[in-house]
């Protein structure tokens, strides 16, 4: 049976070293950061995102500034509500809460957040920097598998790697985070030939697809290591892409619930303190008028 | 044999396409674009290329606005150089030479450029649309190659591509180019454990290492097309990565020199005008402060 990926005791260490840092922060400048959110409408899985969000900065002790903005806000009233974060020097990061509701244009979201400010990685400056190898924050559902992959000491350079899924947020960049850290990387998407030829090569395979049960054991090669980002709703249950019979091929696993969602938040607070201590070293400019173009 | 996959055709056939394009944009506004170009110091293979750049840009009839800088040039004095082109409204696109002198900050390239005058896709900015599949000027090399394969009309949509080396001008984009267009990619490089095991399997190989010699025929699948985007000087001979013989197993290879290298002043040429339509269209800020951050 395969090792269990808990990404609780994960997201503990992330937060543990957070509130250190937290810590040293405050000692040395004498305030909080604070994490800007803007959420638009009352989208069921935004809000439970929200809720899950707020626990853990409580955790840490780092406060929310929070922007609800109606189901039928206008484009230029959300752009000027995230401008006003991003012009807010106590603001360190800001969050843009999605799926937006559906009258505004899609891929608005990237266009939001000062990429200095970007602490989940949406926007086009910071998918490349990623993509060029330069610091920055990734999205943070992809920085929680690697920190899972990180803190359980599995090996990546060298190995193969296949992901399969292509979204901006989670399959590509997990593509290129495993690729910075040397792996040989395969990307798989709708429109592979033979998906199980593939993910049978991988000794990390990824599950970014969203579609529950797309993974089989006879999928994977044994003793593969496995991260499933699948978040599905099936039957009022939450199941990931992997099938669980894949637990016994598999060498190691993050479990659905429990897994690569525990992570997520905790990586949200290392990224506001890490944008925290940023804007300390570099003073940005008080209002960022193209940050996307 | 395989089929000879001639640059010169696909770059002819775009200059042809651009010369009407100028011919509308020319009619249109009553003025020309320009592409601005920065060059510091005199290394080798930076006058050879601008060389290059000068007839191509000269047979369709875009001029160009060339700043000679010195090989001790400043950081300050280079990056106003460049504020000075980026803010110009006459000037559509701008090209900074390299390498650059070695006394400058590695990457510093990459920050010079505003990204809506980044006619070779070396931004963040470009790096990031790219990535999330937003409309973009990629790097001209990989653009370069994309567009040998549309022209020779080689299927890409459910093939198995594989891109032999990861570099932010090459590589990597070509990799982001093939997954676009719905192929199935796998990114390989130096710390790849079984490079042959990975290039025999792919319908479309790319080979962009830097490596003379690196991909021999038994290494490709017999029928597959080749890109080979190797510039290496072996005995003063202009060599790619990939062995000649290798023409006797694959079934379409871009021959070095006049393959790939052919066609990437052309995309220069597209990409300039294509800059020049877009301002025209969004009239960019007089100054861009950090387009990079």
């Amino acid at each position: 049976m395969a090792i269990v990926l808990e990404g609780r005791p994960v997201a503990r260490a992330i937060l543990e070293e957070a509130r250190d840092d937290l810590t040293a922060y405050v000692t040395q400048t004498g305030r909080l950061p604070e994490l800007g959110v803007v959420l638009a409408g009352a989208d069921r899985s935004a809000l439970a995102y929200l809720r899950a969000i707020r626990r853990t900065f409580r955790r840490v002790g780092i406060p929310l500034r929070e922007l609800a903005l109606p189901a039928d806000v206008s484009e230029p009233t959300l752009r000027a509500a995230a401008a006003e974060l991003n012009r807010d020097p106590a603001v360190s990061g800001v969050l843009v809460l999605q799926p937006l509701p559906h009258h505004l244009p899609p891929g608005i979201a990237s266009e939001l957040v000062d990429p200095a400010k970007d602490v989940d990685g949406i926007t086009a400056t910071s998918a490349g920097r990623l993509a060029l190898g330069l610091p920055t924050m990734p999205p943070s559902t992809p920085a929680g598998g690697m920190a899972i992959l990180e803190h359980y000491g599995l090996p990546i350079a060298g190995r193969t790697a296949v992901v399969v899924g292509r979204s901006p947020v989670v399959g590509l960049p997990m593509a290129l985070l495993l690729l910075a850290a040397n792996a040989t990387v395969t990307i798989c998407h709708r429109g592979t030939a033979d998906l199980a030829a593939a993910t049978r090569r991988a000794d990390i395979l990824v599950a970014a697809a969203g579609r529950p049960g797309l993974i089989t054991p006879e999928m994977v090669k044994p003793g593969a290591t496995v991260i499933d980002f699948g978040v599905n709703v099936v039957d009022d249950q939450l199941v990931g892409d992997v099938e669980p019979a894949v637990a016994e091929v598999a060498g190691a696993l993050t479990p659905v619930p429990g897994g690569t969602g525990a992570v997520t938040n905790a990586i949200l607070v290392r990224h506001t303190l890490r944008a925290a201590w940023s804007a300390l070293r570099a003073p940005h400019p008080s209002s960022v008028s193209a940050p996307n173009r």
